[in-house]
């Protein structure tokens, strides 16, 4: 294996253990799925710099000959004594071969997301912090995956969790396309990939969680509430459905509360990772968690 | 010809006229460019549905054999003495080579978005309405770019502007990605090609319109304000940016006033889209647009 200082120059000398983690990275990054042991690709240099600082388990940092030139800003995570990673060399070539975008910054990372529990999910870290979950049920989209992980985070939900609905699971969140979309957030903010929504709902109450159903209707039995009619001060779990057709009836009529976004007459909804965006913008600002610094 | 009742059975015997049209779809759907005579192209039950309603110009509507299954719900538009255009037919496997998606549904319209000038969009059709305006300037991803539009559209925006920045224009909202992602504003929403930024700034102010960019960084000298303290009663312009690099910085410096959204400590900045929906609410709920049935 090369050192670090001096990129392997062609394919032709690559080691058996150097062609072992390309295929790990190639299975990762351009084929989407996690590695025998449960590690997800992150490509780039942005996505790479949050894995490493994220506290996760890292398996493995590559760069291409041209990536190199990123090292320097992931030096203070690399250039340490006691890392317990490999960090390797390719070719551009390889390297594009292995990557799952177009034109690839040449750096990527194999990295292994924290487990939780529901425990740790109904408890937040940060002690005194009222949980706010989001949990996507049955969403097909990474992109919106991503971009809801995103806002979470930026707006301080405290956890996520993934459900199946109906027929539908809800894609992966560690996905390359949902991890990019996600800028990362997927690595810091706990995620649990949830049972089905039924028994999820009756956990939550169970730990004294008030459940809110984003919904698309409104029912004469149970009428919408506004999102600025909702206290999100106290624990509660937003619960967002799939992309064209929602929550299942009967998850919104088990819920605590129904919650729909007001709209201009004449437009029947908006799409679920801006609706998410709304409600968890009105979340933190009762919560005077944002900071304007 | 065949007629409407009876489906073309096989390619063999399509007409040179018909097969003008179909390659006019294809054009305009697989290739996502407008027609010659600037008409786009709608796939979907759904979407063909909103072009019909929008009162924009249609040139053509086309079914597929299982595509004449949604007929019915198109029926009021399209069983009507006046209509001014040819209702096509073709086989499925025609259809599929025209179409832009994996799993088309069969139906598709090629539909000429309506034109507008500077002076229709700072003086919204609806009397007393006071301007709403997005300005996307140098956005590149045609889905932010719909989602943006539909957000907009729901929450009460009376047009909207795409702007060149720096390098970059802003991608066409009338691609057949980005029409999907709209689920149709882009052709109920008045939009304008507009010119480039430093000469939009002038007009807009000219026309007594506040112009606020979205801001990734506070300034010393013009620091940046949350979106609950910009009054968005009066006429105002929202400028949105590039997704990674954001406005211009001087952009921003000549806008009248820079709002950055407050988030959790920690994050850098949210999707544009998610941004744009956060900022638009906070509009609506100042405005009172909302309508919550």
């Amino acid at each position: 294996m090369p050192s670090p200082g001096k990129p392997a120059r062609s394919s032709a000398v690559i080691s058996s253990r150097e062609n072992r983690w390309l295929k790990e990275f190639r299975v990762a990054l351009r084929g989407g799925l996690p590695t025998e042991s449960g590690a997800v690709g992150v490509e780039g240099v942005r996505l790479t710099e949050e894995a490493l600082g994220s506290g996760c388990r890292i398996e493995a940092v590559l760069f291409s000959e041209t990536g190199r030139r990123h090292h320097a800003r992931l030096a203070p995570y690399l250039d340490r004594e006691e890392i317990a990673f490999p960090i390797l060399n390719t070719t551009d070539r390889l390297f594009e071969g292995i990557a799952d975008t177009e034109h690839p910054q040449g750096v990527a990372a194999l990295v292994e997301p924290k487990k939780f529990s529901f425990d740790d999910i109904v408890r937040p870290a940060i002690s005194g912090a009222s949980p706010l979950l989001i949990v996507l049920a049955g969403l097909q989209d990474p992109g919106n995956v991503g971009t809801i992980l995103r806002t979470a985070a930026a707006f301080g939900a405290t956890a996520a969790i993934t459900s199946a609905s109906g027929q539908s699971g809800t894609t992966s969140p560690f996905s390359p396309k949902a991890l990019r979309a996600s800028a990362g957030a997927a690595l810091h903010l706990p995620i649990l990939p949830g049972p089905s929504l039924a028994i999820l709902l009756a956990q939550l109450s169970s730990s004294n969680i008030r459940t809110l159903a984003s919904s698309l209707r409104d029912s004469a039995d149970q009428p919408a509430l506004a999102p600025w009619e909702i206290n999100w001060c106290e624990p509660v779990a937003l619960l967002v459905g799939n992309e064209g057709l929602g929550l299942p009836e009967e998850i919104e009529r088990s819920a605590d509360t129904r919650i729909r976004i007001p709209m201009a007459t004449g437009v029947e909804s908006l799409n679920v990772a801006a609706a998410a965006a709304v409600l968890f913008y009105e979340a933190a600002r009762q919560r005077n968690v944002l900071s304007t610094t």
